[in-house]
């Protein structure tokens, strides 16, 4: 069979490891794809590092990929802009395409891949959400047998680490992200990763594919970490939970929820336990119940394990040429939402503040699942108030919303009142079944 | 395009959940399938039990699918011989196959998948192993990028149920065996779970895969947990283990290392929180790295899930037909693996006995990690010994072996020592790469 010949755009850390993968480990990816993957050309706007590339050609034209030689783009220079021109470029002359970027998807998904469509070439996307976890794979045929209702995931380390060292090592965040920045899980404008975009986009990607559907990106709530402190982190982990950045998505009759913020995960939802820059994927099918993908979320080898996933699968005709949705689905937003909420409040320390903080709360008719409340002389240094730190039951999104605006104006209550959704996964991870079979 | 003709073999549980899913979801897997999935054909032994087959014509002859109208034969009656039968006659027909069957698998898979080969029809296994977890898929294709270097998993549900049961509910074996029996999660002959040989049929499915080599079954070794004590589960778990009934297969230069015993696993790694009946794999990939797949390992709906999957597959044509393992690996037995090793001495309580078993260790060169000795006065009853609790270094199996065999003629040592094995996953589960991607 003739080779599947490959052009590479962009030669950063993952596209150099595309390359070295390609070039190293050629036989075993024509003895599993059925056919030899040939990096004919590589392009990059940066000159060309010391990086082997074999017989293949180097340019730093982008436009040099649109070239006889070439049947499948690889597009990881990032970005959104001169990205969209590659692969568009490269879906008009009917070149199939493999990507990384989640932004690019995020941004013009819908139009590029019905561009795909009319064209009938194929489109990779595996790296662009949660790395080297196979999820989209596990998605569009492991689970085909499914309707999936639900996902939940951890799809950025950077977030990750950061919330895990301010767990494990009791930094703060500020102290967490320079130290994510110096070992590199950080970018130096870390705005992206820690206030949920990127995780935003790549819930976006992973709904859209589960639910069959079109989700706007602008329709994902998202809240970012950069608001936890150590001190939520510490009351969380006394009460029994870890606070995760989560995405989290789902169907519903009338539309789909989709959002991304910071959230407190029980610690018999395992998800709780994946730590450091560890991506997590969490789906709940009608048939199979709940499943768990957990792997590396980033960095060159795993991103590129994707890449060349989608490349294999490609060069044995089973990469899909994309469908139109089958539907767009209206986003609820973050009112429909419906959980129960960690408050942790600032009070002066004196008889009665309680009773009007519990009172207020028992007037929306929200319970009181848990209270941590310490006498002063405990706490670290001498504030003139106590935290009281309150789980509540579950109730609607507007409710809590007007429940810390009422106990924010009340006269014992002295500074601004932190409120973190507690994720209810735990209706995603049912009892399972017999395991008679 | 022409539907797939479905012939079903076996009407229990799982037979019974892919006609349902196969009639009430046709619409969703024909979108998915780009053509449609009819069954057309069931056959079963037994009478015809209350389940709505639309269409199909049912028979109690299993050589009733032998038929013009069915394309592909999903085999769900279980056992080996008529199976065996069924599967043969089906490829030798050229019809493709769907199987559950792991038994059949370990037996006869190798000869199966030749005749496949030889007949160029797909053979569909997805549901052997790990119930709803779609593992086979992710080795398959997401993970193709990767040369799969070691594998671990918890994969038999009743075995980790009971396990769970002991650990949480402090049951002992019998009485957790039992409540597991009264639940459906353990048949009423429990041999084929409880004592590994489930475990290592899938094992050995699951590592000839990821190694694209031949596996004998016969050369996994298998330990059960008919053996674990509850007071080894509660001295694990003041340790920081938990004990899990593990397959463990590993790569090496001259052979492969493939084994199914109970484990003590750090609670640093994930897998040792899988708890109940789900499963879970672990995979090492060069590129990718660690990579986690947890849910259901078994029941009729994600059992199903996984069968109806490889139907999709089969339709879209992208089911590979077997080829021929890359070659034939030597089990390395149990000799070879080297690990830290949970040591149960019942000793008289008395001054030296320590000093003694410390000695035997030290003379083979085993250091000591971890130890517990309660004063007898603490212990429940009144027996006249008491336990050390070691945990040891790494050390090789026939090493520790030795030291077992010669601490039971210490003069103080009162009764059968237990040693368990300590699961080296951390070396599957290194660091993990940044996040800067």
């Amino acid at each position: 069979m003739t080779p599947l010949r490959v052009g590479l755009a962009g030669l950063g850390t993952v596209g150099a490891t595309v390359a070295q993968l390609l070039l190293e480990n050629a036989a075993l990816f024509e003895r599993r794809a059925g056919r030899r993957l040939d990096l004919t050309r590589v392009a990059s706007r940066t000159p060309k590092p010391d990086v082997n590339l074999g017989p293949a050609t180097f340019d730093t034209d982008l436009g040099s990929l649109d070239a006889d030689d070439v049947d499948v783009v690889v597009e990881l220079i990032g970005g959104v802009t001169s990205a969209k021109e590659v692969v568009a470029t490269a879906i008009g002359a009917g070149r199939h395409v493999v990507t990384a970027n989640k932004a690019l998807l995020a941004a013009h998904g819908e139009e590029l891949f019905e561009a795909a469509s009319r064209r009938g070439v194929s489109v990779g996307f595996e790296a662009s959400v949660a790395g080297g976890i196979p999820i989209i794979n596990a998605l569009r045929t492991g689970l085909a047998a499914n309707r999936i209702d639900a996902l939940a995931g951890i799809v950025n380390g950077t977030s990750n680490y950061i919330l895990t060292a301010m767990e494990e090592e009791a930094q703060d965040f500020a102290t967490a992200l320079a130290e994510a920045q110096r070992l590199g899980y950080a970018e130096a404008d870390p705005t992206f990763d820690v206030e949920g975009i990127d995780a935003a986009q790549k819930l976006a990607i992973l709904a859209a594919l589960a639910f069959d559907a079109t989700i706007e990106f602008d329709g994902v709530h998202v809240e970012g970490i950069s608001g936890i402190d150590i001190e939520d982190i510490r009351y969380a982990r006394e009460l029994g939970f870890s606070i995760k950045h989560l995405g989290i998505a789902r169907l519903h009759e009338d539309g789909v929820e989709a959002r991304v913020h910071p959230a407190l995960v029980p610690d018999s939802v395992l998800i709780a336990k994946v730590s450091g820059v560890m991506n997590a994927v969490m789906t709940h099918g009608d048939a199979v119940g709940p499943t768990l993908y957990v792997g590396p979320g980033a960095g060159g080898p795993p991103t590129a394990s994707a890449v060349v996933a989608d490349l294999v699968e490609l060069a044995r005709g089973t990469l899909p040429v994309p469908r139109p949705a089958e539907r767009r689905l209206p986003d609820l937003g973050i009112e429909g939402v419906i959980c129960a909420h960690y408050l942790k409040i600032p009070a002066i320390d004196q008889p009665g503040v309680f009773a009007d903080v519990a009172d207020v709360l028992s007037r929306h008719d929200v319970s009181i699942e848990a209270v941590i409340q310490r006498p002063q002389a405990i706490r670290s240094g001498a504030e003139p108030w106590v935290p009281i730190i309150i789980v509540t039951d579950e109730a609607p999104e507007a409710v809590a919303r007007e429940c810390v605006s009422e106990l924010g104006r009340l006269s014992g209550v002295t500074g601004e009142i932190a409120r973190i959704r507690v994720a209810d996964l735990t209706a995603m991870m049912p009892p399972a079944p017999p395991a008679g079979a």
